[in-house]
């Protein structure tokens, strides 16, 4: 695997400086119909499927980034999960078995607003939550237990990529001034009040316990199969640029076809008598 | 992982000769009884799981075998699943996605009847059922696909492992001439008739290619964390004393306990002036 010895410090959350918005946009808009265009022929041809995976710390624009995408992919494919607080039937599985549940049709996309890998986030800056899982002391007490589930998570998402299915994850980085911009947007605005949580704060002081989380997953899981992308996450515009971008390019790869009639001609004989 | 080189014409599908089959019988009741109390422990421990495999050729008793371990553990605690012919929404995921689902809740018992061990066995000798599996064209020509296969299942069942669930595969091993016998139950018993099928007849022209294909997968799928155990099951009372005394095995070695509560002195107290 690909070591990253990736600093989050050292990306810039607002992306490059000499860009030109308008440009950007326009471009985003165009990467949307193509994005379209390509979903369209992934459910047509029903063999492969998309998952797309967002990360980020709180108000780092996941659920905007979701909105984003939904305009450019038909609904009649797209699946959308928020992977909240696992329910207690969660809880009595291994933590894979939800998100395995979610993963996409053949033809479908599905996009998952935080993910399994709030299993090695969350979980490693807050042990109690972990302890809570209802695991053998053996596993608790395991010094390795989050190398092993970075294996457990390559090894579950080269097997979706070895049964055709396309997994992209991003993490949305932003600065920890932009969060708080926009959390106490969320705090002005009484429609943006049901947003905030107190839970927010009392995370913000993890800040550098998250960034550190974060790195350390991209190093262990970031895959040929599977690959991670660090998108600047401060502009929403060149957040939802960037993003469109790749999946375009990844849905391009795949050279996809629309299946076609065999004998044709003969088959539209047979329409036009029937 | 340990090699086998098992080859399944040296095991006597009867079992050891010299054996007493009132002692066995007497012994298998016991066993029951222990494994009750087994689950009943896991149950209340609420930590760990137990999955069981079963595969083996058409007749080889693995419904027989569920009735058999269904009378030792607490229906509350046990789930059934026959995995039988992939219904459209299972093709449309990947082949672990339906099997996952199904893994035991923890403190509970899934007993698979067939499994996604039938994706490395009849895909293997009927490659048009492979075919039918809406795979991209680059999975379906891959000459690597079984081990590739072989390799997913290893990491899947790893990860259960890893997670508290106990994976434990039994092999049926019958006999041709007692396939032949139990087949011809089938069609005499009216009662029976309901359970045979064309097919059997036609998979039975397969035996040795199955024989093999049984033999590459334990070969390749028996690891520590999920062994396979070969069963003798010409002689169901055998058959079901050995799988029975595995899993006997396999829990007490957990060394599970119940649950206490803290301080249950002054608790009782309390309880009195409730």
């Amino acid at each position: 695997m690909k070591k990253t010895g990736l600093k989050l410090s050292e990306i810039d959350p607002r992306g490059p400086n000499d860009i030109d918005r308008d440009a950007i946009e326009k471009e985003a808009k165009a990467d949307l119909k193509r994005l379209d265009a390509l979903c369209y022929r992934m459910y047509a041809e029903d063999r492969h499927a998309l998952l797309v995976i967002l990360q980020g710390i709180d108000a780092s624009g996941k659920n905007g980034t979701t909105k984003h995408l939904a305009q450019g992919i038909n609904p009649d494919g797209l699946q959308v999960y928020s992977f909240k607080k696992p329910s207690e039937l969660e809880i009595e599985h291994d933590y894979l078995w939800r998100v395995h549940q979610g993963t996409p049709h053949r033809g479908n996309v599905s996009i998952f607003n935080r993910s399994h890998y709030e299993e090695v986030i969350v979980t490693k800056i807050h042990p109690e939550i972990l302890s809570a899982q209802h695991l053998p002391e053996s596993i608790l007490n395991d010094p390795d237990i989050f190398e092993k589930r970075y294996r457990h998570i390559n090894d579950f998402e080269r097997m979706l990529a070895e049964n055709g299915i396309v997994v992209v994850k991003f993490l949305l980085h932003i600065s920890k001034e932009e969060q708080l911009e926009r959390l106490r947007e969320r705090l002005e605005d009484p429609k943006k009040q049901w947003k905030f949580s107190q839970d927010d704060l009392e995370k913000r002081k993890y800040w550098d316990s998250y960034m550190k989380a974060f790195e350390e997953m991209i190093e262990a899981t970031n895959t040929p199969y599977a690959p991670w992308h660090v998108i600047p996450a401060d502009r929403k515009w060149y957040r939802n640029w960037m993003i469109g971008r790749i999946l375009v390019e990844q849905l391009e790869s795949l050279k996809m076809e629309f299946p076609t009639i065999d004998n044709h001609k003969v088959t539209l004989e047979q329409l036009s008598n029937a």
